[in-house]
C-alpha cells in the first residue's frame, strides 16, 4: 500500500493537520479481509436462521482475534456493507474487517466522552444509558438474556439501532459462548425486521469495540451500532458533522417493535 | 420543530453524551433555506456563465448575511447538494444555507486542530497549507487572483478539491466584491471540469466558514470544500471515521490540470 494512500484514510478534521509542515503519514500496514457469510450466492443474514448466523458471529470473533494478534495492529473495524447503497462491491452476503496501525480520531473521540463520562460519574456511560433505555421503553426494539437492541435517543437517521450487550465489558472479543448466541439471534431479528418492515433496505453494520490498547478499561463498553441507509449523507452532513433525521426515534422503535418476526 | 427531532441533528460521537442522563436537547430553533440559482430550469452552476455564478454567490452573502443577524443563530452551513447520490431532492439548481443555535462538534474541532497549530507554529494553518501547496505544485488545480484550487494532501475521495482565498480570513462575509468575482469564476471552472472530465457527476460542496464568535480569528481561515460522489460511504467509513480513497490526489490534480474548460 503507497504510504500516500493510506494518508488519505483521513476525515477532513485530520487532513487539516496531516496536510500542513512535515506531511505526517502513517505507516502503510493495514489488514483487509472479507468474511464470507454462507456457501449460498442467493441468502443474506435476515434469512438465515439462528445457528447460522452465529457461526457468523464466531468467524467474526476468529479474524477478530487472529488479526489483534499482529503486533502492528491497533484497531479492528468489524463492519458490513449490505446493498449498493451501503457501499456493496460484491454481491454474495458478506462482512469485512479492518485492522489499522493507529486508533481513527472518531474512535479516540469517542473512548474520550466514555472517559470524561466515568471520570465525572464514576460509572459507564454505556451501563448508564442502557439503565436509562430500559428504564424508560419507548426507544426499546428487543431484549433478550444478554442483549438489548433500541433507537438511540439521538438516532442518526429512520430507524438506526443500537445493540447493546448487558454485560459490562470494552472489547467484543470477550464474547462468551452463550453470548454470542444471543447476538446472533438478536442481530438477525433486527435485520429480520428491516428486512419485513422496509422491504429490504440496505444497510450497514458496525461492531464498535474498543482498541487494543484499551480492551479492559472500565469506561468503555463495545456494541454494534445498525444504519439502515434510507436517506442520503448530503451537503449539510458533510458541511457541520451534524445528521438530520426526519423520524422520532420513539416512533421508529414502535414501528419496530410491531413487526412480527421469527 | 420538535426539540427531540433537532436533538437528533448529531453525530454518533455527540449522541453518546445527549443520550445520557439529562439527555439534554438543544434549542428547536434553526433557519433553512433554499437558493434557487437560476430561473432556468434545466441549467447548473457547471454550465452558467461567470456574471451569473457570481449573482449566486452574491445571494449566498445576502443571505448569510441576513440570517447570522438573526441572535439565535450560531453558525451558517452554505452548502450544494448536486445529484441524486449528493443528496438532492428538489431538481432545480440550488443551493441550502442552515443557521443552527450551536456550533457542531465537528466545525468545533476543526477550529480547535487550526487554533492549535496557531499556538505552536505562530501562523494560520490554512495560510500555511496553501504556501507549501503552491510551492510543490503536485497537487495543484488552478489559481487566480484571488483564490487557488488543489486537491487536498489527504483527501477524502477521488477529485476532493479544496478552494482556499489567498486573503486571511476567517469568515466567508469578509468576502469584497473583486473577490466575489473571482471565487465566482474559479468555482464555475472547478464544477465545469468535474461535468467534463467526469460526465456530469453527483457532488457536494460546502462552504466551511467560521462561527459567528469567531469570525474575525487569525487562526481560522475559510475555504470551500467540493466532494465529488463517486464512491459510497460505507460500513469502514462509519465504523472508523476514516476515509478510503482509491485514488491519488496528485493523479487526481494532474487529471483535473489537464481538462481543458473555459
Amino acid at each position: 500500500m503507497i504510504p500516500n494512500k493510506f494518508a488519505a484514510l483521513a476525515r477532513e478534521g485530520d487532513l487539516v493537520r496531516m496536510s500542513v509542515g512535515l506531511k505526517r503519514t502513517i505507516s502503510g500496514v493495514g489488514i483487509h479481509e472479507v468474511i464470507v457469510e454462507t456457501p449460498d450466492h442467493s441468502t443474506q443474514l435476515a434469512l438465515m436462521d439462528d445457528a447460522e448466523v452465529e457461526q457468523v458471529i464466531k468467524a467474526y470473533l476468529d479474524r477478530y482475534f487472529a488479526v489483534l494478534e499482529d503486533p502492528r495492529v491497533e484497531q479492528v473495524t468489524l463492519f458490513k456493507n449490505h446493498g449498493p447503497g451501503a457501499g456493496t462491491s460484491l454481491e454474495h452476503a458478506h462482512s469485512q474487517l479492518v485492522g489499522t496501525p493507529i486508533i481513527p480520531g472518531e474512535v479516540r473521540e469517542r473512548l474520550e466522552t466514555a472517559l470524561h463520562f466515568f471520570d465525572d460519574a464514576g460509572r459507564c456511560i454505556f451501563c448508564s444509558t442502557l439503565e436509562d433505555e430500559r428504564e424508560e421503553g419507548t426507544r426499546l426494539v428487543e431484549e433478550n438474556e444478554h442483549f438489548v437492541a433500541f433507537v438511540p435517543f439521538a438516532a442518526l437517521s429512520p430507524f438506526h439501532q443500537w445493540i447493546y450487550p448487558k454485560r459490562h465489558c470494552a472489547s467484543f472479543g470477550s464474547l462468551k459462548d452463550a453470548e454470542a448466541a444471543s447476538l446472533a439471534r438478536i442481530l438477525r431479528r433486527v435485520l429480520r425486521r428491516l428486512h419485513v418492515g422496509l422491504k429490504d433496505p440496505d444497510y450497514n453494520f458496525v461492531i464498535r469495540t474498543a482498541p487494543k490498547e484499551s480492551e479492559s478499561v472500565r469506561y468503555y463498553h463495545w456494541y454494534v451500532s445498525v444504519v439502515p441507509r434510507l436517506t442520503k449523507l448530503a451537503g449539510f452532513e458533510l458541511g457541520s458533522g451534524m445528521f438530520i433525521n426526519v423520524a422520532l426515534p420513539e416512533e421508529s422503535a414502535q414501528f419496530l417493535r410491531g413487526l412480527e418476526v421469527e
